[in-house]
This record gives structure tokens, sequence and C-alpha cells, in this order.
């Protein structure tokens, strides 16, 4: 294998395909990206069993060929080249080694065997389809917050993906959960999508996806399965295995009669509950939100430091109610809103509290309430 | 006590006393700040025991008093508040608490009483002279990377600010040392500084010291006795103990007859330096640097993982030479060079190798080899 390829280009392929690779490995190849350079183009590939990402770049291939070679070193290599370099990558099979070079800079590094490089198993896609990059960023970044992190709860670790029935018809939606607070996320039904099964991609997925979907017109094309998704362009593939594991009837959680509205400026308002949540404890930082006609109060007594209140202006005019949450979970779904204002739905300060960005219901949050 | 203050101000004067407070105390009232108003000024003093600084603010002083409250919870408090706004804060002495209030939000904070807050004693000083902040800076960033992080090595954990006779007569001088290497920073003498006693400036005291340095042109005014030292701007006094230990005398580990000398672009060596290492492993990260007439070959080599090299065009007209240095070592004295050259003198692969900034002699760097 011999090739030539400008320092950018390499630095952005190496640099997706490493963010794959875990740190820390016990099967010393998954330390590493295949390089296969043919034709025209190098492949570099990296995984980490579940993930698999592989990147497509132009390059002067002298003699085609593949290797496999430390992925987080390739990249600090690439990094730490002047810019506008160009880089001449050979291969020397016998002695086990890659050497890089770059003016007056040259590497040696040791490879392993790519026939040890596990390459992810190809397979059957129930549905393929095609969605705007900006499409899939709101549905994947509005709803990744929710994602839970216990482990025991496996099922909730990822953002569920599926095809479902909204106001207008069908759409595209993403939901996520730990229990505590809901993300019900839908956008448009692309065409060739009404045939996917659902699937839950796991949080790495969500964020190395995110890296894709820079470009808000770029075209994504979407592959599921019931065991697999895959997201590309036409430089970068990203498969993923899915989560194998049955998402909650997600439905029922979420409050249909809830009739008290709060209108409020969604940034003031998550800046009033960092601020009075400032004097609670780390762990609890229950906020208590009093209503009564057109005026919130925000408040957090924590006994021991200190208390802090902060009146808003607001839209209400239902009868007064008190009612607490946790001010994490508030602020994150305040932070939700791309408009002026969120619309909170309450039923009582027992009740899952529903939260909207303003009059807009494709995007629709739940948050259960704290005793306070 | 009761005063308003604008946020702008109050932020500043707080930023500063926080960062002294250690995040973990055994004794509650080192976690607060000491607030003082008087006249047309409030007085924010915090301290580690070992530290003190008191920074002054003018304000609207309705009632004098003082009171003490968590530094990190007001620190907080008044950075989450919106910019332009008068913060009003009185203490309710009877209740144990300080009330903190701008626009809409309000706070009551619990505080300890100010009677049990550690005010440093006075001392009387040997000597009283005034730097330029510009002066202080260099001689204490230039000099502050080779500090000694081992704490059985306390005398070490500073920087020895000293009188001392250098080229040209009597300087103010700064040395630090870990044992691998040793930075040695002069500058002119200031008057009033002759009879200052040696003193070792505690790490953490040079890093808080760094924040009254942001103006070059300000004037410092400088205090030394044999047990503390003092620095002070009209707004900031800084008071710290000095380490109680003998700095060895590092006249002899600095070498006189080394002849062999190498001119090189310190950034170019550094960047060089940068890449090479990449490739080592990040324990040992010996670079062995290879001299031969106008040409330094830098390389590393690590059997596991592989091999780099890279030459640089350099000025050197001496016998060829090896010598081995930890990569770190190498890249921190050559990142403290503020002109283009960096001036590198050679005894032999065995000896403390000298660095100069060019041909200034007033900063000087020597780092013990390493066997490659």
């Amino acid at each position: 294998m011999k090739f030539s390829i400008e320092r950018a280009v390499l630095l952005k392929a190496v640099s997706q395909a490493q963010s794959v690779v875990e740190r820390r490995n016990t099967i010393p190849i998954l330390a590493n990206v295949l390089i296969e350079a043919e034709g025209d183009t190098v492949q570099f590939r990296a995984t980490d069993l579940d993930i698999e990402v592989v990147d497509k770049a132009p390059a002067k291939v002298e003699q085609a060929g593949a290797t496999t070679v430390s992925a987080l070193m390739l990249h600090e290599i690439v990094r730490k080249l002047p810019d506008g370099a160009l880089v001449a990558i050979a291969d020397d099979p016998a002695a086990g080694r890659l050497s890089v070079q770059a003016g007056r800079s040259s590497f040696n590094l040791a490879t392993l065997p790519k026939e040890d490089f596990p390459v992810m198993a190809s397979s059957e896609y129930a549905a393929n389809f095609a969605a705007k990059a900006g499409v899939l960023k709101r549905l994947f970044d509005k709803s990744k917050f929710a994602i839970s992190t216990e482990e025991t709860r496996y099922y909730l670790n990822g953002v569920y993906m599926h095809v479902a029935t909204g106001e207008d018809g069908q759409v595209l939606r993403c939901v996520a959960t730990d229990g505590h607070r809901l993300a019900r996320i839908d956008a448009g039904l692309p065409d060739g999508a009404s045939d996917m099964p659902g699937v839950i991609v796991p949080r790495k997925t969500v964020n190395e996806l995110r890296k894709l979907l820079d470009d808000d017109d770029q075209e994504i094309a979407v592959s599921v399965s019931e065991t697999k998704v895959r997201f590309a362009t036409p430089a970068i593939t990203l498969t993923s295995k899915v989560i194998d594991g049955t998402f909650p009837d997600y439905t029922r959680v979420i409050p249909v009669g809830n009739t008290r509205q709060l209108e409020v400026d969604a940034k003031e308002f998550a800046k009033a509950v960092d601020r009075v949540a400032t004097v609670s404890s780390e762990r609890s930082r229950a906020v208590k939100l009093s209503l009564e006609a057109d005026k919130l109060v925000l408040s957090v007594n924590a006994p021991d430091a200190g208390a802090a209140e902060e009146e808003l202006v607001v839209a209400y005019n239902d009868e007064p109610l008190e009612i607490g949450f946790n001010a994490k979970y508030l602020q994150e779904i305040a932070d939700q809103v791309d408009r002026e204002n969120a619309v909170f739905l309450f039923n009582s300060s027992g009740d899952p509290t529903l939260m909207r960005e303003g009059g807009d219901t494709s995007a629709v949050y739940v948050v259960m309430p704290m005793r306070v």
C-alpha cells in the first residue's frame, strides 16, 4: 500500500474514525484504524464492535493495499503536522510497519494484520430513506438530554426512533426518557420510511451521528433493520447495532388532561431557575414554582445554606398552584426551546407536567414533579 | 451592615477572593469570605491560612458592619446575576443571614460570625519596594514551570525570589527547579529591594499573584520579610507565608564550561519535539538529539509502538553529538523563549545542558539529559 494525501483531508477522515475507538481496549486491534487504499480513494474504518465508521477520502494511490495502525497515534501525528503538508503513507508488510512522511518529519508505526480487523457484517435493511441533516439533528438534539444513564434500564439508554401517528398523520418520531422526564420530537415522515421498524439508537451512536450533521441541507441516507441502523453521507458511513430491548409504552406517560397553562420567556425562565438553584446543595436541588395570576415565583430553600427567590412576570390565569421540580430537569427542558416562549401545562402538584415550545406540538416534553 | 454595589465591581472583587478559598475545608469559616463595609468601601477578605487576599471595592455604604458568608456561593450568585444589575446587600445579625438582592432576585445566605474569621497577623517587613507588574510577570511566568511537585522536597515547591549578583551588578532573581530542570530569571533590582531576605514563594501564591499582573504598567508594591511576602495594587492585597526551608545552592547546578552551541528556531523546535514524542509511551518520552554540522535530527524510538524522526536546519558547528532528554522538559523550556531563537549549550551527553533565549543572559535554563 502506498498513497499520498493532503493533511487536512487526512485529518478530517482520521478524526471521525478515531472518535469511535474506545480509549481502553482489551483487544489490541480495536485500538487500530483499518486503512484501505484502492483506485483514487482511501477508506478509514474504525469500530468498537457496536459502531463502525467508514470514512472515504480522495488520495493519490500509487499501490493499492490495506493495513491497520493505532487510530489515536495516527490522529495525533496528523494533527501535529503543519497545515498544508502533503502526507505520504506506505506500509512495509514484512516489517509490520507503516511509514508516514511529511516534509522533514517521518514516522514508523507498528501495524496489525488487516485480516484481524473485525469488519461489521453487512445486513439487509427493512427500510431505506433520505432525510435532511437538519431534520435528524433536531430529532436527536432535542431528545438526547432525556436518555437514561442507568445501565440496568438498558432499553432507556438510547433514543427510540420509530414511525408514529401524530395529529396530522404519520411522523418520524424520536423519544427518550429516564423515568423522570421525557422528550417526544416529531418530523414529517420521509418517503420510504413507513416500513421502518422502531429502533433504540444507543447514546454513543447519537453522539457520533451528530458529527455527520453539520450541514443542515445535506441529505443523509438512513437505513434501518431490526438490529442495525445506518446513516451515510457520500464520504462517511456510520453503522450501529441498536439496543436489543423493548422501549416502554411512553404514550401513557404523556398527560392529556393538563389544563392549567403557564406561558413564560424560556431564556429568562432557565436563567432564573439557575440562579435560585445556586443556594441548594448539589444533590436535591428542588425548585418550587408558586403560580398566581400572571406571576410566577421560583424559590429554593436549603436550611443550612440559605434561601433564594425570584419573581417572573408570566401569562397565567388559572387558580394558584404550587409545584416542585428538580432544578436541573427544569433547566434542561427550558434549554430545548428555540422560540421565545415555553408553554407549561400543569394538572396538580403531584402529576406529570407537560411543556411545549409555544404552540408547536411537534416537540413535547414531560417532567415529573418533586415534593417541596 | 448594608450597602449597594455594582454587579461587575462585586463580581471582580469576589472572584479574586474566592479563588484563594480551598474547595474542601474542614474548618467551615475558611469557606467564607469576610465582608467589611465602612465609609465608601467594602473589603472582601478570604484566606486558606497560608494566603490572604483582601479586595477593596467602591460601594454605597448605608450602614457599616461586617459578616462572613460562603465565598463560593456568593460568587456563583453574583456571576449569574444579569449584567448591569445593582446589588443590595444587608445582614441580619439576629437571624444569622445575609440578604442579597438584585432586581427581582433575592437570596438569603447563612452567615458565620466575623469574630471567628482568621485574619492574618500583620508583620514587619524587612524590605518594601515597587516593581512593574510586567517585570514580576516575567520573573514568575518564566520560572514557575520548573517548580517541583514532590511534597517531600517542600523547599522546591515554590519560586526562590532573592537578590543576587548578576553580570552587571545586583539583580532581583527568581529561581525554580525540580532537580531535573532549572530556570533562573533576572530583572533589574528595584530601589529599596537590596535588603530583601531571599524567600521561597509557594506555587499557589505564584498562581494567585498572576491574577494581579494583568496590566504590565501597573506598579505593584512588594513587601518581604523572613516569613511573609506581600504584593499589593491599590485595590488588592495578597499576603502569603513563604516556604519555611532553605533553597539549595542552585549556582553549582548551572554549567559554566558548556561550549558546544546550537542555535535553533524555538517554535519550530518545540513543535518538532511534540511531533516526534507522539510515538512514545506517556511515561518515558525520551527524545534523542543528534547533532552534526548545521543539522539536528530529533528521534524517538518506542519499540512496541513505532519510531519517529525529524530533521531541522540549525546553526551548529562543533563536533557531532548525541544527547537525550525528556520530551516534556525540552518542550517546556523551548516554550519559554519569547524571541525567535533558542541557544543550547552542551558539554557531553551526560552533562547538564544550558539554554538561553538568543543572546539574552537574564533568563537561563538548565535541563538534565537522559540516557537514550
